[in-house]
């Protein structure tokens, strides 16, 4: 594995970290709407404020939102670069894993045929 | 978040929990070639045979792959489940997405228009 690929391997490997728990998965799906600040996005989840933050971290380290901060107010927003790389990983595989998919179910009815069909 | 919602929020925090690790993800990309073997798995990825089994745990309980035993040999191959749940969450949220993306994109032009154009 050469330095390039081993960086898009870290990358994906925090993408899919990020989106591994559900209050990360929810702050996402609240951002969808628009930006927000920390507390507008900590207080639907029901979660203490280090919390939020950790998981900010994450889903920031993940490629998936930015901050920035105006005074004492912190705003999210999403970023695309980690959706694009999401939709290309899985589109990147999608013809391989249905083509995969297609066969077994192939070589499963023929193993279901009774040996004397035609 | 009645019984149902939760269990799907687990199912997909397995999901991607199991996506989050490229020697996982290399295996998912070996066994779409087709069935393999635990040392055939294994052996590729240059690591020992127990963290392979781990993986391998790990894969299984994301509903990524299931395995079968005959006589001293274990043969892995993927189920479509995962897949197919990993394809329906992106799917659902493109548009949310892309449409954000188009708004910010817009308001971002907008705001760097020159004053006095029409």
């Amino acid at each position: 594995m050469n330095a390039r690929e081993a960086a898009r391997e870290d990358s994906l490997d925090r993408l899919f970290s990020a989106l591994s728990d559900r209050n990360r998965r929810a702050i996402l799906a609240q951002l969808m709407q628009g930006p927000a600040t920390v507390s507008e996005v900590a207080e639907p989840l029901q979660i203490a404020l280090p919390s939020a933050l950790k998981h900010l971290a994450v889903l920031e380290t993940g490629g998936f939102i930015r901050s920035s901060k105006e005074g004492r107010v912190r705003t999210l927003e999403l970023r695309e670069d980690a959706f694009r790389a999401l939709e290309h990983w899985v589109a990147e595989r999608q013809r391989y894993w249905h083509s995969g998919f297609d066969r077994l179910e192939a070589q499963f009815l023929s193993a279901k045929k009774p040996k004397n069909s035609p």
